[in-house]
């Protein structure tokens, strides 16, 4: 048995997400499993780092997978590339052990979120950036950010629809980048409860405008009330960006 | 009579071109002169600086049209961006003398045209930029885009398709930026030819390359011969940037 590790960028458009469903929805697993097929006439189950919404893109996502047969990892990649459509396209491909796992085996995650800041949407932007139209105070933003820094409890920034053993996660860093009309928000940790990330860029975005005060962490964090914090942004502005192991 | 003139910002993918057609293809000529009908209640005819071909986008068209009541600039921009679809933003609107006319006032446009330059096609820059998975030699390229400013006959540079009284064009600049894994190539000029900066593009890809020497665009431009210079680069990496009265 040979296990291969792959990363991957795609276009969250054009899927109905990572998860293979019926045969009707276009998914990212599905695609995958369907070009791996044609290129090695085996059928694998190919396993994400974490799955992600329709609509979320990827520039840096990463899935295992195992073949009876041995091909060379660079090959392999290749003939992936081939047969899947130019909507997702493997960047890399390496070897690694049978005991090593694409999901339960990542140490630290990140997301970047692009909003872009103009007082109406953009037409080349949408679907790529979420369109902000409200003035932002960017340093209250990073201030705010840095509250979010380190282990907590993140009940109050999840969406219902998942189980999980532990509502508790680590952020390791926060970084607000503005570049040209669009802010850049990379958000690294060691794991995401379901819409975390969309949730926090949407706090960060309701204290930048004003809306909500910095207090309103603290207090999110105490209470556990989803309520206290901000929406969840819309998926088409998130990029899972990187997966680090 | 009042006469106003508009900046657009379009996705040249959502539509079949500039130019109004038969009912059944989507084009932007078509998508404006609807909303403003539904804003105002006036059939009116929008001219375009100039047509852009299906795919190609624009950052900032300009257009005129005329309305026989009299509204307020910022208002009937307005008014358009909420009936018209977000494929489309007037971007800006202001009133002009009844003798100005968008196409045959042009000083000066800009295009601008996207590369990235990588390996593989990257799924998220798909239909934004085209794909060169060529090494460039960029230095050369800017020295062949010196050899194009100024004026010259571009009937070397242009595709059949259009009749026009003369193929002399003026170039003022080009500028090659490299930005991250991608080049930004701007082209100004007086005004262009058919397929003009998609195929000044493609010639100076070829020179980076190594495929076409330094010396074939004085040989294109003595000769006259469209087989000289390079293919047409295909039309979602080109955007309408600028245009100046």
């Amino acid at each position: 048995m040979n296990r291969y590790l792959i990363e991957i960028e795609y276009n969250g458009a054009a899927f109905n997400g990572w998860q293979r469903q019926d045969k009707d929805s276009r998914t990212v697993e599905g695609e995958l499993e369907d070009a791996i097929f044609s290129a090695t006439g085996e059928r694998v189950t190919v396993h994400g780092s974490g799955r992600t919404d329709s609509g979320v893109h990827a520039i840096g996502q990463t899935a295992h997978f195992d073949l009876e047969k041995d091909f060379d990892a660079e090959k392999i990649r290749l003939a992936i590339n081939y047969y899947a459509s130019g909507d997702v396209v493997v960047k890399s491909s390496e070897k690694v052990d049978g005991d090593f796992h694409a999901r339960y085996d990542v140490k630290r995650k990140t997301y970047l979120y692009r909003l872009y800041l103009t007082r109406e949407r953009r037409p080349l932007l949408e679907g790529y950036a979420a369109n902000c139209p409200y003035p932002l105070d960017v340093e209250k933003m990073r201030e705010a950010a840095g509250k979010l820094i380190g282990e907590h409890d993140f009940k109050c920034m999840m969406s219902v629809g998942s189980s999980v053993k532990t509502t508790v996660r680590t952020i390791y860093n926060i970084d607000i980048e503005e570049i040209g009309e669009e802010l850049y928000v990379y958000v690294t940790g060691n794991g995401f409860l379901y819409n975390m990330v969309r949730i926090i860029v949407g706090t960060l975005v309701d204290i930048g405008r004003g809306k909500l005060g910095l207090g309103v962490i603290d207090e999110a964090f105490s209470t556990g009330k989803r309520e206290l914090a901000g929406p969840v942004m819309k998926a088409s502005g998130l990029y899972l960006y990187k997966v680090e192991y």
